[in-house]
């Protein structure tokens, strides 16, 4: 059980890096940036809210520099992004579904890595709502925008903090795999 | 005397998050953010500073994941600000006292956190200048502004420099609380 | 042995130290700033990367708290360069030899650590190149411009990276010093 959560928790994390990296290419291509520019950007929005996690709540070396498989799997995911992204068409939309996506998974772990550092359900929500919002504001304030965050008519901080309640109040009711799926797929 | 100056010590650090969670109602609302968006920046204007501060000393995890006070502090501080603002009158005026204020509390604060570390004194001031100052250039980087730090003609983090070096030729002198209450004043 | 390598290192970061401050001096005059506006980017230019290193690996508190070298170096740097500026004459390349040179030797400090941390190499590839660009990247967003790594036509970060790899590559044929003379050199 606890090995099928580990992998469970592993599984959405690289989902959350994946999509956020995708999102990162899309934003980056829309200011024509090179091709380094762009994997910068991509690595920025995928690590930055699990960076600011892990200092906060103290857990260096924070989470990509214990192994490899972070900075392949954003390498891999930008390149391929650059090669199909003619197929993917419609940069907008594409960039605020991968966004969306990365921050409800992001936020998820945010909130479960606080729990699990024995932290408050309260600040455990603020905690997951940084780690899911803070690659995204990085990404727009390196790319010059306003973040994104303040203009999305809340819709979007807003269901995250909301998933994240939600998760909580679920949590007593339904075991912890059905709750993580649930939370990941409403937000 | 100990419990007295613990006491103490959290007076003046609600005190100043009180005072910047003030300041960053007022700038947001300069910039016609929505609800949320000018609560973010006022929880980041108030633990900008005491965060960056947390993670230089490797105090983690940081002061305002410990527990809720913090948190409920600065809904409170919003909400009362947002409700009250028509009373309290000019904003810019508003924002520069309520700034002034924290920053002069946070720096003290700083310098207490970086002592206590045991850390050099020249170490102390430079740390509770980056805690007084950093939770309002992080906001003004937010709002898109050139931080107030730079065109405020030096009065700004000068008066901050100033007033921690004071605080050291004092604190030889005078028992602690009554150089807390006049540095803080003073600054 | 392990003495003359620990001398080495520290050299190293001192220069890298002062040739940043310059860089950061010379951005700041750009924007004429004031003597305050000037230090404190000279200051964040010169730790950005190294702090930002300090604290992803958890190496807390983070080198330049430990004592005041470099809070004297930068100081010290500041003020020379301003004195100085008329006889180094052209702004614009001064700042870009400089921070040429910073850029080079904290990214050799960069990967060091992350070794000595026991961290994956291509990991400290990484880390490396973070602790080079950073202070520079902070520098540029704080005077409102677009991080010289992204349009400076990849020349920047890719030699960075070229030479961390390179520095890798070396490591196994020649001994310790010599490599880090020529890694810095040649990036």
């Amino acid at each position: 059980m606890i090995a099928s959560l580990a992998t469970f928790s592993s599984v959405i994390e690289t989902l959350g890096i994946v999509a956020f990296a995708m999102s990162g290419v899309f934003a980056a291509l829309g200011k024509k940036l090179d091709m380094f520019g762009v994997l910068v950007i991509a690595f920025v929005t995928s690590v930055g809210g699990g960076t600011v996690r892990d200092l906060l709540i103290g857990a260096t070396p924070v989470a990509w520099l214990k192994d490899t498989h972070t900075l392949q799997i954003i390498l891999v995911t930008t390149i391929l992004t650059l090669l199909l992204r003619k197929r993917i068409g419609n940069f907008q939309r594409t960039l605020m579904v991968f966004d969306a996506l990365g921050l409800g998974l992001f936020t998820v772990i945010g909130i479960q890595k606080g729990l699990a550092f024995g932290l408050n359900p309260g600040v455990c929500v603020a905690l997951g709502t940084i780690s899911g919002c803070f690659g995204g504001v990085v990404r727009d304030i390196l790319l010059n925008h306003i973040p994104a965050l303040f203009h999305a008519k809340e819709l979007y901080a807003t269901t995250c903090i909301a998933g994240g309640t939600v998760y909580f109040l679920l949590n007593g009711v339904l075991d912890q795999e059905a709750v993580q799926t649930i939370a990941a797929l409403v937000i």
